[in-house]
């Protein structure tokens, strides 16, 4: 027997629905997420919504006519104006500099398109709010991509932390060390302040804080300091905060990007009073687990994140064969896909602008609490 | 500015080339090698040839045409001749049990085909040498898939030894552990005599003993021991062997599916006069690297393979953002692309179907070491 | 040929000096410190002073008693002014509760003799410099026994930064996690306010200071809080702060006894600006060293401290066979007799009890600061 | 409340009887066991028996008087005889090289003196046998120093073992591996082939052997080779051999002073039906666990085995606080002690020389499996 395959996006006895993507971005993020749509089309079968991908945005012609070529996109504009007003896009992707977060995001929400925003969501707490509040009154589905919340190893934290396994949590310490930055001669959007509004703080210090807050709770309060080390360079190198949480955890919380050494370690241990864990996004297939069962054989399992009852595993390979960093951001489009097709809340297990906003209010409070000297208590803003 | 985004394969000035595939195997490794083929299409950019799926052949009419939705093949058949005499298809890749192994890629091969096949690439030497004779004889490109050679810490490895920093080689101490035979109501080719040929030999062992071929060198001689545990399994659960190379070295080898706990531990390490080398590939991203260069802080180095300058690298992310298993099938037909549109070489950074047929040859001295209980000298036939 | 075998502290050709000791305590520190002293006489070969068990004070008649006998002690007493008016007792070793530090200490530093006391010196800045103040004005020997700068890895560490093969510093992050403390029914000296001072911070925080200033050098601010979890606890179970070091360091401590399933975890990391370092006490024969060496094969070396020219390795074993924790306190005392019989400076490699002083006024401003909100800048008092 | 301190050996109320020992041996083995033996005396306490150090013999008359001296035996000899006619004496303690094991060691058994006598008991399976017997024949104690077993993570181990814990076992891998022997320009009597019989067969694998025979059982066969790399060495580098056990398990043994970077790694991993265990001697306060529980957070556990209830661990510290390569022998030392004082079985928990002399059989074997190239069977002979 043989037949004719279909393409992409039909299943035997009727066609999964698609849905146009717009992205805005060819670089770093425009890669990952790229990579993401493509491959979600034949990896997590069958996909909740075939992402077409209709258009790129960029700022260099040929950066992003090459991009579009490469990735497959149909079309190419360097005015992410053309994404907004584009009848076949229905899921706005902005991976664009920090600069460039609120005000197409905002425009694509109000066009009706869904839409994924990069992290930081916006530069301050005020910006992240205004993002938030506009695209909520749209009812478009929103997501903030703090695409750690999609790692395997830290969805199953959050779950056995929601079934109550951890107990009481008294401990979360997290860092995000790379060490980049110790470079005076390196030139990137990410080292301006207008563009990046902050340094390691909103690059590397609010994935810490998003993955506090998904798997601790809201943050109460933050003594820290902002440090930059290299003359010259407008945005901050390293951000050090001492926190208490509003379920009475206390903790530390720390980003670089001057860890000689540390790639990309964005290192956390919750301490609970039934069990502990702890997890290091250089070995991001695995969780460590220490539970307080009575057992004579005491101590930390490595677990390696990747048997079949684990998040997001029936897309991939037999257990022990890992997935790389890229695959998170399959977990996260798939999961935006599912509540798009599903009419689903994004929250709590995706970040919702609102996580975004929150986030923010917490590396303003950093900041401010660099300035004040002063432990600076949270107090979050609603609709 | 905005334009209209060339399909994959298109670049300004000018179009990629492409090749078609023809897949026989829609399960595990037909997934591992689609998932390959869609992305060298554009993380591998440009790639040496665009990979065109063309069509996909398996047994199960169902799960075949299934295949061929989810992975975007053009066509699907339930007769894999129908991929030989396919003239649009240049590349027939084998992923199908081991007992379909020769003839249908002596077949593809013989109708100017080149061909990939995974391993173990026959069942027992003979029928290896055999297909590498008459494959050779064609003069098409040949891969035996043994992908660990593209895991970037083993060619790292290989780089490294090639350089001559480990001096001369004393030991290779490698074992592949896996833990899913423990099961007595399992039932998959792999455990059928007829189909598979061994066991953990030919489907653990052969990784190890690719491997050590590809960092030290010919296999001089093997003592070894083959054991099945489980009443009633057809073929071997483990085999354990101690071995000489060509080169001066000793060490062990070493296959089971019954360590419980290791999921896909193929660890080996390397000892020579001036450096030592250790990997697993649960942690695939990382080489452990010793050097004797008179640091007083002497130690091993765990090394995250993922900088600019590490093997493949470029195609992925910044360092430190761990890449996947999948990844291997990637950086390991990216290879085959290569030579196919570079008329080189395969050997020696790629298996060749004499490579396959080599690893053949030393399974089959441990099997009769075995049975003899005698040190097998290995000879090993040529063309 | 056969001969008489001397005692212990006699040497070919003449006797090596003895130092009467007087131990106060026979609990954990008392244990630690009985064993070294022991050890020192013929595991240090030749000792430069050998000690002699002179006398053993406690409050518990039968356990003091029980204590001489075990230890060798040649009398006891649990009157403690016994000791300082004991004229063969040169060294006095305080390893009692922490309410017992100060009033001996400096008795016994009064009546001439050379004085060891456990940490935290005082149970506050105040007591700890009453104690320093009248100690220094008597002009003997004295060590705060921070027993971790005799970590032969902690000592290395020191050794390369001294050496310059960090450049600057940027980071200290330290933390010292236990979990013994989550047992409301436990009761000892350590929970009480009045014998202990403080809870974690004293007992754990205060090593995590001394090292963090033995190995970067003096705090400079400390955003803190401090906090106790279990109901009708007198003394914090844990602290946490945000700190600022004099050279332009920053980075965060930590201390805890509910941290589950660390046992003995005082772990810190270093970053510089050459050379990044990392350690965790119960795997004390380790450091972790990166280098910016420009090697290809990048990362942290696992450095076994145990070669024949790493500190202290000399009483020890051959490489590779490991020590234990008791014997910090071998290297401890060893260095302090060293200092008595050649009248050297136990600064800086050891710590004076202007040392013990200065950790205590770090500990009090994180308690300030947790009172206070504010971040608090250190300043100290000289003699 | 103040007294006299009796010297340790008393206790209140009574005396703790005293054995008189005698050391043949002031090297490396020689300070391990005196250390031990004088730390016997108070960390374990009451001790069993107290140590009285009586005399201690040497070849080299001046460092036998100074180990005298620095260890406080209260004699030295050069002629070992004099240990064996001393009635002081009622433990002889064999830490001489290879050589020395055998008359010695009958000697001081037939004078009817309790022996340890350190590994490889004898040169080879002939002397072992003979030993043993002569030695079994006098009715003393007997002790091969096999001082791996304790260790507290393999006695862990065996107990795991003993009560089922693993299962059926299926495999054992066991390898020891230094790397000191790639120095031309060392001498040492360790390799002299008349002194020390074989090199890293007698002195590391005979380790291996042991600890397998301790958790796993005895072998049945062997298939090995053994392999002297540095031109003009006596005795052998390396050994490699795959093995079977008489329960059914399979796997390989390895040995070798040439494994760079590898400075005391003796690791074994066993894998049973229910459970798998690892160990590393360079971490050797650690075991690793795992266990087929069911448990969704699946791995293997890093033990740190110094909790109260661990094996020794009531003579030394708070859990966490580890212990060194030092203190195997205090234990090892106190076994045969408390074995003396009841008139107990050495075995199983200690090696007899039985044990000593199954050891060599399985040396043996594979020496002659390595000059036959055949698998050579296991029988062993019975008094």
């Amino acid at each position: 027997m043989s037949g004719i395959g279909a393409a992409p996006g039909e299943v035997a006895g009727g066609e999964i629905e698609q849905i146009g993507v717009g992205m805005l971005g060819y670089a770093f993020m425009g890669k990952a997420h790229s990579n993401a749509f493509r491959k979600i089309a034949y990896m997590t079968w069958p996909p909740p919504l075939v992402p077409k991908l209709v258009s790129i945005a960029g700022r260099n012609e040929e950066a992003v006519q090459n991009a579009a070529e490469r990735y497959g996109y149909e079309r190419w504009t360097t005015d992410w104006h053309a994404l907004v007003s584009d009848p076949e896009i229905g899921l706005f992707d902005n991976g664009g500099p920090n600069s460039l977060h609120a005000e197409p995001t905002i425009a694509a929400a109000e066009a009706g398109k869904h839409v994924i925003c990069e992290k930081p969501l916006g530069r301050t707490a005020d910006e992240s709010y205004d993002i938030w509040k506009r695209v909520a009154a749209t009812g478009v589905k929103h997501l903030c991509a703090f695409n750690y919340r999609f790692v395997p190893a830290n969805r199953l934290a959050r779950e056995m932390i929601d079934a109550g396994e951890l107990g009481e949590i008294r401990h979360f310490r997290g860092r995000y060390l790379q060490d980049w930055g110790d470079d005076p001669s390196l030139d990137t959007w990410r080292f301006h302040a207008d563009e990046a509004g902050s340094g390691a703080l909103g690059d590397l210090g609010a994935h810490v804080v998003d993955l506090a807050r998904y798997l601790v709770g809201d943050f109460e309060s933050v003594s820290g300091l902002v440090k930059t080390f290299l003359p010259g360079r407008e945005v901050d190198d390293a951000i050090e905060a001492a926190v208490t949480f509003s379920g009475g955890a206390v903790g530390t919380i720390e980003a670089t990007r001057l860890a000689l050494g540390r790639r990309n370690a964005l290192q956390w241990e919750i301490n609970g009073s039934k069990a502990s864990l702890a997890f290091d996004m250089e070995r991001l297939n695995e969780l460590q687990v220490f539970r307080a069962d009575g057992d004579r054989a005491r101590g930390f399992k490595t677990v390696l994140v990747s048997e079949a009852d684990h998040p997001w595993w029936g897309f991939w390979w037999p257990p022990g064969h890992i997935i790389g960093w890229g695959e998170t951001f399959v977990h996260e489009i798939y999961h935006l896909l599912e509540c798009i097709r599903d009419d689903a809340d994004v929250a709590p297990m995706g970040a919702t602008f609102e996580d975004g906003y929150r986030a923010a209010e917490v590396c303003d409070a950093i900041v401010r609490s660099n300035e004040t000297g002063a432990r600076e208590q949270l107090t979050y803003r609603s609709l």
